[in-house]
């Protein structure tokens, strides 16, 4: 999605370690119009007619899988991140690795709302090692419904976690990979299609 | 809001602490097409015009913000929860009590996205002792920014964050207000307007 890697490369920041800072319009400051924009690529990349429900994880990626979610009339679920009070037992849980705050977390989503056989759609703003995509696709499993496919906005290609998804034979569509990213320099991986 | 009040009755729980759980269209499953109808109370409420930014807090009340956001053409921030190695330096912050995890946690903005002067509507879907709307007042003043006003879903009476907003002379609107809540009743506020 070209307007996407624009964006990338006009208004994001190449911090140490490889940490690609896009605050300004996607996951602190989120330009709303933008996320429809973005929505709009992920339909014409997923047969949206398919899907039953969005799933993302708390807390960056629910601003981009509402605004989907909104425009496509769906209803959006978002696993939850730590046992909160406010969560009854039945849950579907997932311990996944958190890079950004390097510590093991639990994604959580109650077997309430995510019944078997649901044809579940899996949006995220971002994604570098998969960890939390990756538990997203588990508590799918474990709930016996169907992932139709996963959309990320902007994936760190060089962290591997896109390409365990493909390698796996799942409709996986990332809208901007980055290959390479220095604060000289954001290279994109050349689209598939 | 009837639609929202009706909701409530026919979907909600309450549980032992006067926990009342709407997750099913709120905050964990949400409606989002529902979204879209309380953003247009909200408009009802708020001049939108008069509005530069919405604001709200991870991770429940983005869901709600965002399609708010969406709706009216406006970017939306959310106050982070906790450092992440993400976030620069920089910072608005604002500590508050959460009630729901029961421990302290810092509400964060960057600087770099909220501007002195910009005009803030605060948005969240849910209002207990008004901690969180506390802490994003907080960082409002922080920034030199005008407060518009605080819009919220679901307020509950009886823990009082919404009365003193109230008192404070915010432009505060609350579009279902719970007086009282027990396994077998569920009683709310007459409306004001």
């Amino acid at each position: 999605m070209q307007a996407l890697k624009d964006r990338i490369v006009n208004e994001g920041k190449v911090l140490p370690g490889n940490i690609i800072k896009v605050d300004g319009f996607l996951n602190h400051r989120v330009d709303c119009a933008f996320m429809g924009e973005i929505a709009d690529a992920f339909a014409e990349r997923f047969d949206i007619n398919n899907v039953d429900v969005i799933l993302t994880a708390e807390a960056s990626g629910i601003a981009l899988a509402s605004i989907c979610a909104y425009r496509w009339n769906k209803p959006m679920i978002f696993a939850k991140k730590a046992k909160s009070d406010n969560i009854e037992g039945g849950l579907y849980k997932s311990e996944i690795m958190s890079y950004t705050y390097n510590k093991k977390v639990t994604l959580l989503v109650s077997k309430q709302w995510l019944a078997p056989r649901t044809k579940v759609l899996v949006i995220d703003d971002f994604m570098a090692r998969g960890e939390a995509v990756r538990g997203l696709c588990e508590l799918v499993g474990e709930a016996g419904a169907e992932l139709v496919g996963v959309g990320i906005a902007v994936e760190k290609g060089f962290q591997g976690g896109g390409d365990r998804l493909r390698e796996m034979g799942i409709n996986y569509q990332a809208l901007a990979v980055i290959d390479k990213a220095t604060p000289d320099e954001i290279v994109f991986r050349a689209d598939e299609d």
